[in-house]
This record gives C-alpha cells, sequence and structure tokens, in this order.
C-alpha cells in the first residue's frame, strides 16, 4: 500500500497529542483536522494545526479517510465511535475489556451501516499483548499464561488515593514482583492471582497537619483497591510530585510457558518498557488506521479488533518488500 | 472455527515427529497419515499410524485438508512444496530466506493452479521473529531494531566444526552477548553486526591422538564461520557429548528500541527461550495449518506468509469468544 492516508483526530488530551506526534513519523499519512468538543478557536493555538467543533465532523466525508478517536472508554468512546463510524472509518483504543461484546456490536452495525471500517479496542492491552495472548495460546495449547503490568501508573488508583482525607495529591505505580517473573522465566508455572503478581507503590503529598499514619493507613487497608495488595505508601513534597511524578511511564509482559511433545519446556514472552503510555498508544492506534484505510479500500466494512487484520496492512511496504526483507 | 481438520504429515525427521506431538494436542486435528521417501512400512513400526511412501499422496486428495511439510530448505522443500500446494493446502518452515521470494512466487503459481492455500516459511524465525519486525517498525518507525538468536545449536556451524581433520563429533551454540543485550534493554542503541551480537562455543570430541591446539586453532581462525567471533573451542568425551548435548534447545529476541513525541523511549521485546527447537517449529506449523485450511475454506487460494494471515485464524475458538475472553 502506497498510496497517502488523511487522517483526523477526536479529541486533543495526552492520546489525541499522541496521535498528532505519532502521524508525524509516518512519511504515507497526514492530518487534516483535529476535533473537539472544546472552543476550537482557543484550542487551534495549542494544536497549530485546522481544529474544529466535533460537530463539524460531517463536513468532512470524502476528505478524512480514518479518524483516530482519542476519547476515554467510560462515557466518550461508547457514543463517539458508534456515530464516526456511520461517516467514517475509525480506529479506537476502547479498553472496557467487560463491555467489548456490546461495543463490538453496536460499532460493527455502525460501520456495516455507513460502509465503514472500524477497528476497536487496539493499544497495548487491550491490543498487543491481546495479539500476544491469543499467538501464543495457538501455538503451545499446554502451558500457562501470564500478563504482568507496570511498571506504570494506574489512574484508578491514583484516584482513589486522591479521596483519602488529609491528601493534597498523590500517585499510584503498579509494580510486577520482579522474583515471581524471574520464577516463570527459570520454567515454574504458579498458579497466581493479579495480586500476588504485583505491588502497589503510593507516593502523596499530604495536608499540612495531617495525620500521615492515619494516611497510610486508610490506604493500605482500602478494600478492592490496596486491602489485597502489598502496598507502601510514601511521603514527598508537591515539588517531587512534580519533578520526579510527572511522566507516563508504563509497560508490562504476557508469558506463556508451555509444553511440547514428552515434556520440552518452551517459554515465550512479549514485554513493553515505555516512557510514554500515551504516546505508545497513540503509535499503535497510528498503525491500525493504516489498515483500517486499507481494509476500506479493498471494499470491506463493519468492526474489526487486532484479532482479524493481517500484520501486513500495518505496514506502509508491499507485500513483496516485506517478503523479501522482514520475513 | 470449530469443524475438525484432517492433516498429513510429509517427512519424519524431528520436525516431523514434533508435528505428530503437535496435532495431539490439537482437539480439533486428527493425523490422517505420514509420507515418506523411506520404506514405509518400516518406518511404521516409528510412526504408529498410517505411513505411505510420498507417491502415494495424490490418493489421499480429499481426504486430507492439509499437509504439513516437514522437509529441509535445502533441496526437499523447492521440490515437495509446489508439488504438493497443487494437490493440498499445505504448510512449511522454509527457512533460506535469500531465495524465499522465488519460493513464494513458486508456489503461489502451483497453489493457484490446485485451487488451494500454501503458508511458507512459518515457525519462529522466518515466522514468529518476522512477525514481530514487522508489528514493531510499523508501531515505532523511528528506532533500531535488534534479533538475537540463541542460546541454541546452529546445524551449520556444527557441521563446520566436524570437517576439521583430528574432531570426531562436535556441536556449535551460538550465544547472545548478555552484555549487549542489557545495554539495549537500558536504552542504548548501538550499530552492531551479527558477530558483536552473538560469540560461538563450541565443544569438540577430538579423535585419540589428535592435536588439540592444533583443532582449536583451525576451529576459530576458520573464515565465514568463527574467525569474526568471539570462539570458544572445549574438549569433551564422546559420553559427555551425548548426555550433556543430546537435546535442541534454541531462542532468541527481536527488540526494538524506539523513540516518540519529543523524545521519550519505548522498548518492545518478544524473545523464546525454548527446550525442543524442532517440536516448537512443529507447534508453530500445526497453528498455521490450521489457518490454512481456514482461508481455503473461505475461498481463498495461493501462497500466504505469516504476515498475511489475521491471528484470529490460528485459534480454535470463534470470533467472539476471542473477543470475550482475550481481548
Amino acid at each position: 500500500m502506497s498510496s497517502f492516508i488523511k487522517v483526523g483526530i477526536v479529541g486533543y488530551g495526552n492520546l489525541g497529542k499522541g496521535v498528532q506526534q505519532a502521524i508525524a513519523q509516518n512519511p504515507d499519512m497526514e492530518l487534516v483536522a483535529i476535533f473537539t468538543r472544546r472552543d476550537p478557536q482557543q484550542l487551534a493555538e495549542l494544536t497549530g494545526v485546522v481544529t474544529e467543533h466535533i460537530s463539524a465532523a460531517e463536513r468532512y466525508i470524502g476528505q478524512i479517510d480514518v479518524m483516530i478517536l482519542c476519547g476515554g472508554s467510560a462515557t466518550d468512546l461508547p457514543e463517539q465511535t458508534p456515530q464516526l463510524a456511520a461517516m467514517f472509518n475509525t480506529v479506537d483504543s476502547f479498553d472496557t475489556h467487560a463491555r467489548i461484546p456490546e461495543f463490538f456490536s453496536e460499532v460493527n452495525q455502525a460501520a456495516l451501516n455507513g460502509g465503514n471500517v472500524s477497528v476497536i479496542s487496539t493499544g497495548w492491552d487491550p491490543g498487543l499483548f491481546s495479539m500476544n495472548r491469543l499467538l501464543l495460546q495457538s501455538i503451545l495449547p499446554e502451558g500457562e499464561e501470564y500478563t504482568f503490568w507496570g511498571t506504570g501508573v494506574s489512574q484508578g488508583h491514583s484516584d482513589a488515593i486522591r479521596r483519602v482525607p488529609g491528601v493534597r495529591a498523590g500517585v499510584q505505580y503498579t509494580v510486577p514482583v520482579q522474583a515471581v517473573i524471574d520464577g516463570i522465566r527459570a520454567g515454574e508455572t504458579p498458579q497466581l492471582t493479579t495480586r500476588e503478581k504485583h505491588r502497589r507503590e503510593c507516593y502523596v503529598v499530604a495536608e499540612e497537619g495531617a495525620d500521615r499514619g492515619e494516611i497510610t493507613n486508610t490506604i493500605v487497608n482500602m478494600p478492592n483497591y490496596f486491602a489485597d495488595y502489598d502496598t507502601t505508601v510514601s511521603f514527598i513534597t508537591e515539588e517531587q510530585l512534580a519533578k520526579e511524578h510527572a511522566g507516563m511511564p508504563h509497560g508490562g509482559f504476557v508469558i506463556r510457558s508451555g509444553v511440547t511433545g514428552t515434556g520440552s519446556k518452551q517459554i515465550a514472552e512479549f514485554g513493553l518498557k515505555l516512557d510514554s503510555n500515551p504516546e505508545f498508544t497513540a503509535s499503535v492506534l497510528a498503525a491500525y488506521a493504516r489498515a483500517a484505510v486499507r481494509f476500506s479500500r479493498e471494499g470491506a466494512a463493519g468492526a474489526k479488533t487486532v484479532f482479524d487484520i493481517p500484520l501486513g496492512y500495518l505496514s506502509p511496504r508491499s507485500a513483496e518488500e516485506l517478503r523479501r526483507e522482514l520475513l
């Protein structure tokens, strides 16, 4: 596939900014416009490109090959993806695992009606990690599989910390337990719950005069969020928080430990170590935008996931070139 | 895809045996017959299943959904794959990288003529490693990519050792240089040749009275094979060779170290640690045999590579189930 891809971005938070940067790294892609629910004229100063209110999207039918949707999974995407899939090819990173079947079905209907292709739930989990779970299960049907997340910030757990009385600000890192990973890499196949695989590190800025012992107690005993985990709480200053915890690192591993033949141990692992979670997710979205356009140009329509897409569709290079140089 | 897959195996070396074992791990697959160039009656004692001379393959048209070809890339597959692709869906592990374009073209023609699907060059390299190179390049277009092999036996280098005068037997392991890998995982992006990434460990059984210093010298200075590498030679007994070096371990890594946004480092890695190289390759072939049959049942024909195949085609589970449970 060598033809040019004209892209729209919907939403301009960290993910939308990341997509704008990712498009700049892909010479076969051009950013046409950014769509927002905010005041487009004000936002245009930040984006530096054509910026439109989301209600203007319809006017771009025929001028945009694919819309990359950068809203959140809680409320934005359930509404925006079906709406936009009726008008454009789309890609999103819908990540509420439990609601994927229902989301797929709604987006599929809208995309079929519009004659468009919608790639849903891409990124790294769901996304690259899902692909590795599927690939490695299919190759090694007898085995155990492990997904670890981190070291990275969990937004939900950080929010939970900030709701504790006496806490001014805070951030929570999910950290995979190294000893467990080392054991699995060495061939062990323990039965583990998520909590046994991860610990939680909290960095908290306390209000002046707050009881730090009380804060720590409240956090480590908080049901659902922290009580079942090995949780540490460290108190830091506002300056430290701004300086040392402003990044959005993340990562993790999918490991499958399988057995073949008469007991040969076969271990496969896919891992990510990301300085910027939103920029990496954005880069995955950009590659899948290419796949959506390619499917659409071949006449396909409907919702697709990473399981439906041949890897060759992600690359700007031709099939011949890929066979010659990468196979 | 839930329907049953009837499989034939062509060739019964280590890979063919591994495929037989892999089929036993996949409840949706049934082994119909093994085809050989040897005396089928004699071989049948080993295989324990219907064993036929390869010239009898044609009689199985309609009874076998896919032939898994387990011959070598030097002489077997260039002849067998086109021949059998005219009659059956096929899967092979053709791994002579430089000849892939020409092989693809011949197999494609034969498969199109026969109305069959032929998945060529699968396994782990070419195969899973190729897929990761393509995937990670497409997601992180700015970056450096590294493929390491080992620790594992190199057949070509083991053969080279055995041709040295005074050597009775021997085996060579390709070993990735750990310090280099650690540096890349930590974010370094050095420019490296294959030789800087790997060292070579040779285990040699010398003839009685042979000059060991002379043998070592000949090996470490052998052009193409060893002269450019950090090579060690250890002398062992025939018993040690049989006891400690009978396995066929292998593995390796594909690492891409990319940059996004304004300099965020993003590192992705896929790695394998295999007790049995042929059994793992065989397991990959079995999964791709499922994909070949599925493509064929959809009406497709021609040669395919791992770049053309949606990952969902590798699994016996339905698309709905995969979305619900693995995405």
